[in-house]
Protein backbone atom coordinates (compact mmCIF):
# COMPACT_ATOMS: atom_id res chain seq x y z
CA UNK A 1 0.00 0.00 0.00
CA UNK A 2 1.40 3.25 -0.95
CA UNK A 3 0.92 6.15 2.00
CA UNK A 4 1.40 8.87 -0.21
CA UNK A 5 -2.59 9.62 0.31
CA UNK A 6 -1.72 10.63 3.93
CA UNK A 7 0.83 13.10 1.98
CA UNK A 8 -1.83 14.73 0.11
CA UNK A 9 -2.43 17.98 1.76
CA UNK A 10 1.25 18.54 2.16
CA UNK A 11 2.28 17.49 -1.31
CA UNK A 12 -0.20 20.39 -2.28
CA UNK A 13 2.18 23.01 -0.88
CA UNK A 14 5.47 21.51 -0.51
CA UNK A 15 7.92 23.49 1.14
CA UNK A 16 10.68 22.01 4.44
CA UNK A 17 8.80 24.59 7.02
CA UNK A 18 5.42 22.17 6.10
CA UNK A 19 7.03 19.29 6.53
CA UNK A 20 9.39 20.12 9.06
CA UNK A 21 6.26 21.47 11.57
CA UNK A 22 3.76 19.35 11.26
CA UNK A 23 2.22 17.66 14.31
CA UNK A 24 1.21 14.56 12.81
CA UNK A 25 4.32 14.01 10.92
CA UNK A 26 5.94 14.07 14.36
CA UNK A 27 4.27 12.42 16.53
CA UNK A 28 4.73 9.11 13.46
CA UNK A 29 8.59 9.95 13.40
CA UNK A 30 8.59 10.06 16.96
CA UNK A 31 8.06 6.17 16.93
CA UNK A 32 10.15 5.82 13.62
CA UNK A 33 13.37 7.00 15.65
CA UNK A 34 12.93 5.15 18.41
CA UNK A 35 12.44 2.08 17.08
CA UNK A 36 15.31 2.53 14.26
CA UNK A 37 17.09 3.52 17.03
CA UNK A 38 16.32 0.53 19.92
CA UNK A 39 17.28 -1.55 16.74
CA UNK A 40 20.52 -0.11 16.05
CA UNK A 41 21.38 0.20 19.01
CA UNK A 42 20.86 -3.50 19.97
CA UNK A 43 23.23 -4.52 16.89
CA UNK A 44 25.83 -2.18 18.27
CA UNK A 45 26.06 -3.65 21.23
CA UNK A 46 25.34 -7.50 20.15
CA UNK A 47 28.32 -7.26 17.91
CA UNK A 48 30.60 -5.28 20.47
CA UNK A 49 29.63 -8.05 23.24
CA UNK A 50 32.67 -9.53 24.51
CA UNK A 51 30.89 -13.09 25.79
CA UNK A 52 29.33 -12.82 22.53
CA UNK A 53 25.40 -12.85 23.49
CA UNK A 54 22.55 -11.17 22.09
CA UNK A 55 21.74 -7.72 23.52
CA UNK A 56 17.98 -6.40 22.24
CA UNK A 57 17.08 -2.69 23.83
CA UNK A 58 14.23 -0.26 23.73
CA UNK A 59 15.43 3.22 24.05
CA UNK A 60 13.67 6.56 23.72
CA UNK A 61 16.42 9.02 21.72
CA UNK A 62 16.49 12.61 23.78
CA UNK A 63 15.10 15.73 22.61
CA UNK A 64 18.39 17.24 22.95
CA UNK A 65 19.97 14.36 20.91
CA UNK A 66 17.72 15.10 18.11
CA UNK A 67 17.95 19.18 18.18
CA UNK A 68 21.48 18.87 18.25
CA UNK A 69 21.52 16.38 15.27
CA UNK A 70 19.47 19.08 12.97
CA UNK A 71 21.59 21.82 14.16
CA UNK A 72 24.70 20.11 13.27
CA UNK A 73 22.86 19.13 9.82
CA UNK A 74 21.98 22.54 8.65
CA UNK A 75 18.60 22.28 8.82
CA UNK A 76 17.50 24.53 11.35
CA UNK A 77 15.67 26.39 8.21
CA UNK A 78 12.74 23.12 8.62
CA UNK A 79 12.02 24.43 11.93
CA UNK A 80 9.91 27.51 12.88
CA UNK A 81 11.66 30.70 13.66
CA UNK A 82 12.83 30.94 17.34
CA UNK A 83 12.59 27.30 17.60
CA UNK A 84 13.53 25.67 21.10
CA UNK A 85 15.22 22.31 21.26
CA UNK A 86 11.72 20.49 21.46
CA UNK A 87 10.25 22.44 18.32
CA UNK A 88 13.63 21.28 16.28
CA UNK A 89 13.56 17.50 17.96
CA UNK A 90 9.71 17.41 16.26
CA UNK A 91 11.32 18.72 12.94
CA UNK A 92 13.82 15.68 13.13
CA UNK A 93 10.77 13.38 13.92
CA UNK A 94 8.51 15.23 11.11
CA UNK A 95 11.09 15.25 8.24
CA UNK A 96 12.12 11.10 8.76
CA UNK A 97 8.28 10.31 8.95
CA UNK A 98 7.92 12.30 5.88
CA UNK A 99 10.85 10.53 3.80
CA UNK A 100 9.86 7.13 5.53
CA UNK A 101 5.92 7.68 4.80
CA UNK A 102 7.11 9.34 0.71
CA UNK A 103 8.70 5.43 0.52
CA UNK A 104 11.88 7.11 -0.02
CA UNK A 105 13.83 5.10 2.79
CA UNK A 106 12.79 2.07 4.70
CA UNK A 107 13.22 1.30 8.52
CA UNK A 108 16.13 -0.89 7.21
CA UNK A 109 17.52 1.75 5.60
CA UNK A 110 17.22 4.35 8.91
CA UNK A 111 19.04 1.51 10.79
CA UNK A 112 21.71 0.47 8.73
CA UNK A 113 22.68 4.70 8.48
CA UNK A 114 22.36 4.52 12.00
CA UNK A 115 24.23 1.75 12.61
CA UNK A 116 27.09 2.65 10.32
CA UNK A 117 27.78 5.91 11.97
CA UNK A 118 27.46 4.59 15.88
CA UNK A 119 30.65 4.18 16.79
CA UNK A 120 31.23 1.21 19.78
CA UNK A 121 31.24 2.89 23.14
CA UNK A 122 27.72 3.29 23.70
CA UNK A 123 27.89 1.98 27.26
CA UNK A 124 29.35 5.50 28.72
CA UNK A 125 26.10 7.53 28.60
CA UNK A 126 27.96 10.62 27.37
CA UNK A 127 29.88 8.91 24.47
CA UNK A 128 26.71 7.45 23.46
CA UNK A 129 24.90 10.85 23.63
CA UNK A 130 27.83 12.06 20.96
CA UNK A 131 27.63 9.04 18.92
CA UNK A 132 24.15 9.25 18.66
CA UNK A 133 23.67 13.07 17.87
CA UNK A 134 26.62 12.41 15.10
CA UNK A 135 24.16 9.51 13.91
CA UNK A 136 21.35 11.67 13.36
CA UNK A 137 23.16 13.83 11.80
CA UNK A 138 24.28 11.63 9.60
CA UNK A 139 20.65 10.45 8.41
CA UNK A 140 19.56 13.90 7.96
CA UNK A 141 22.14 14.57 5.10
CA UNK A 142 21.03 11.31 3.54
CA UNK A 143 17.50 12.56 3.65
CA UNK A 144 17.90 15.73 2.86
CA UNK A 145 17.83 15.24 -1.13
CA UNK A 146 14.17 13.55 -0.72
CA UNK A 147 13.00 16.88 0.75
CA UNK A 148 11.79 19.90 -1.02
CA UNK A 149 15.09 22.80 -1.88
CA UNK A 150 13.34 25.90 0.59
CA UNK B 1 20.31 -7.39 6.50
CA UNK B 2 19.24 -9.74 8.77
CA UNK B 3 18.62 -9.55 11.90
CA UNK B 4 18.53 -12.98 13.46
CA UNK B 5 21.47 -12.62 15.59
CA UNK B 6 19.74 -10.62 17.38
CA UNK B 7 17.36 -13.73 18.75
CA UNK B 8 20.56 -15.98 18.83
CA UNK B 9 20.13 -16.66 22.34
CA UNK B 10 16.31 -16.85 22.25
CA UNK B 11 16.41 -19.34 19.09
CA UNK B 12 18.79 -21.65 21.05
CA UNK B 13 15.61 -22.64 23.08
CA UNK B 14 12.72 -21.39 21.81
CA UNK B 15 9.62 -21.35 24.28
CA UNK B 16 6.36 -19.45 24.28
CA UNK B 17 7.61 -17.93 27.72
CA UNK B 18 11.04 -17.30 26.57
CA UNK B 19 9.74 -14.72 23.49
CA UNK B 20 6.55 -13.58 25.12
CA UNK B 21 8.55 -12.62 28.54
CA UNK B 22 11.74 -11.17 26.98
CA UNK B 23 11.93 -7.52 28.46
CA UNK B 24 14.08 -6.40 25.37
CA UNK B 25 11.50 -7.73 22.99
CA UNK B 26 8.63 -5.86 24.53
CA UNK B 27 10.89 -2.52 24.80
CA UNK B 28 11.33 -2.65 20.91
CA UNK B 29 7.69 -4.14 20.24
CA UNK B 30 6.36 -1.10 21.74
CA UNK B 31 7.68 0.86 19.25
CA UNK B 32 6.19 -1.18 16.39
CA UNK B 33 3.02 -1.58 18.06
CA UNK B 34 2.77 2.28 18.36
CA UNK B 35 4.21 3.22 14.84
CA UNK B 36 2.18 0.59 13.06
CA UNK B 37 -0.86 1.92 14.97
CA UNK B 38 -0.27 5.35 14.49
CA UNK B 39 -0.26 5.10 10.73
CA UNK B 40 -3.67 2.04 10.28
CA UNK B 41 -5.36 4.71 12.35
CA UNK B 42 -4.51 7.94 9.74
CA UNK B 43 -5.00 5.62 7.36
CA UNK B 44 -8.44 4.70 8.37
CA UNK B 45 -9.49 8.42 9.63
CA UNK B 46 -8.07 9.78 6.23
CA UNK B 47 -10.11 7.80 3.81
CA UNK B 48 -13.41 8.46 6.47
CA UNK B 49 -12.63 11.88 6.12
CA UNK B 50 -16.03 13.25 5.12
CA UNK B 51 -14.04 16.81 3.77
CA UNK B 52 -11.48 14.61 1.87
CA UNK B 53 -8.42 15.89 4.20
CA UNK B 54 -5.27 13.95 5.16
CA UNK B 55 -4.95 13.24 8.88
CA UNK B 56 -1.68 12.26 10.28
CA UNK B 57 -1.63 11.20 13.82
CA UNK B 58 0.49 10.03 16.54
CA UNK B 59 -0.85 7.55 19.35
CA UNK B 60 0.28 5.26 22.14
CA UNK B 61 -1.40 1.87 22.30
CA UNK B 62 -2.58 1.14 25.98
CA UNK B 63 -2.02 -1.57 27.99
CA UNK B 64 -5.00 -2.69 28.34
CA UNK B 65 -5.95 -2.42 24.74
CA UNK B 66 -3.16 -5.33 24.15
CA UNK B 67 -3.81 -7.28 27.89
CA UNK B 68 -7.30 -7.85 26.30
CA UNK B 69 -6.52 -8.42 22.76
CA UNK B 70 -3.88 -11.27 24.58
CA UNK B 71 -7.14 -12.96 26.35
CA UNK B 72 -9.00 -12.14 23.13
CA UNK B 73 -6.42 -14.22 21.17
CA UNK B 74 -5.88 -17.63 23.63
CA UNK B 75 -2.51 -16.10 24.34
CA UNK B 76 -2.16 -15.52 27.72
CA UNK B 77 0.17 -19.12 27.80
CA UNK B 78 2.81 -16.95 26.16
CA UNK B 79 3.13 -14.63 29.18
CA UNK B 80 4.24 -15.64 32.75
CA UNK B 81 2.00 -17.42 35.22
CA UNK B 82 -0.33 -14.67 37.49
CA UNK B 83 0.83 -11.84 34.40
CA UNK B 84 -0.78 -8.82 35.30
CA UNK B 85 -2.37 -6.36 32.62
CA UNK B 86 1.15 -4.98 31.99
CA UNK B 87 2.97 -7.86 31.39
CA UNK B 88 0.33 -9.31 29.01
CA UNK B 89 1.10 -6.18 27.19
CA UNK B 90 4.38 -6.55 27.04
CA UNK B 91 4.23 -9.95 25.87
CA UNK B 92 2.00 -8.85 23.10
CA UNK B 93 5.22 -5.98 22.18
CA UNK B 94 7.23 -9.09 22.60
CA UNK B 95 5.87 -11.45 19.75
CA UNK B 96 5.53 -8.96 17.78
CA UNK B 97 9.02 -8.00 17.78
CA UNK B 98 10.10 -11.55 17.41
CA UNK B 99 8.18 -11.62 14.07
CA UNK B 100 9.35 -8.79 12.61
CA UNK B 101 12.91 -9.20 13.75
CA UNK B 102 12.78 -13.01 12.47
CA UNK B 103 11.29 -10.76 9.01
CA UNK B 104 7.66 -13.26 8.67
CA UNK B 105 6.15 -9.92 8.78
CA UNK B 106 7.18 -6.72 8.11
CA UNK B 107 5.81 -3.14 9.06
CA UNK B 108 3.70 -2.81 5.84
CA UNK B 109 2.11 -6.28 7.02
CA UNK B 110 1.19 -5.15 10.35
CA UNK B 111 -0.16 -1.75 9.11
CA UNK B 112 -2.69 -3.97 6.68
CA UNK B 113 -3.57 -6.24 8.93
CA UNK B 114 -4.84 -3.74 12.08
CA UNK B 115 -6.25 -1.35 8.63
CA UNK B 116 -8.34 -4.48 7.83
CA UNK B 117 -9.71 -4.57 11.23
CA UNK B 118 -10.22 -1.00 12.19
CA UNK B 119 -14.13 -0.04 12.11
CA UNK B 120 -14.89 3.64 10.57
CA UNK B 121 -15.35 4.58 14.45
CA UNK B 122 -12.24 5.68 15.97
CA UNK B 123 -13.16 9.43 16.91
CA UNK B 124 -15.52 8.08 19.65
CA UNK B 125 -13.13 6.82 22.11
CA UNK B 126 -15.02 3.89 23.12
CA UNK B 127 -15.80 2.39 19.91
CA UNK B 128 -11.80 3.14 18.95
CA UNK B 129 -11.01 1.03 22.22
CA UNK B 130 -12.85 -2.35 21.30
CA UNK B 131 -12.00 -1.54 17.62
CA UNK B 132 -8.63 -1.52 18.12
CA UNK B 133 -8.66 -4.40 21.17
CA UNK B 134 -10.22 -6.76 17.54
CA UNK B 135 -7.55 -5.36 15.66
CA UNK B 136 -4.59 -6.52 17.80
CA UNK B 137 -6.26 -9.80 18.51
CA UNK B 138 -6.21 -10.19 15.14
CA UNK B 139 -2.95 -9.54 14.21
CA UNK B 140 -1.80 -12.39 17.09
CA UNK B 141 -4.31 -14.55 15.15
CA UNK B 142 -2.27 -14.30 12.03
CA UNK B 143 1.11 -14.07 13.46
CA UNK B 144 0.66 -17.32 15.64
CA UNK B 145 1.71 -19.00 12.92
CA UNK B 146 5.34 -18.00 13.45
CA UNK B 147 5.59 -18.75 16.72
CA UNK B 148 6.25 -21.87 19.10
CA UNK B 149 3.92 -24.90 19.84
CA UNK B 150 4.49 -24.39 23.13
Amino acid sequence: MSYEFLLKDLNNNLTQKSIGTDKGLAKIGDSIVNLTYSIAKSIVLTRNSKINNSIRTGVKVSKTILANALKEANMKCFSKTRADAHDMADTVEAVVAYVWLSKKVTIEDIINILVDSLESNLTVRSEEIKNATIAFRNLLLEIIKFLPEN
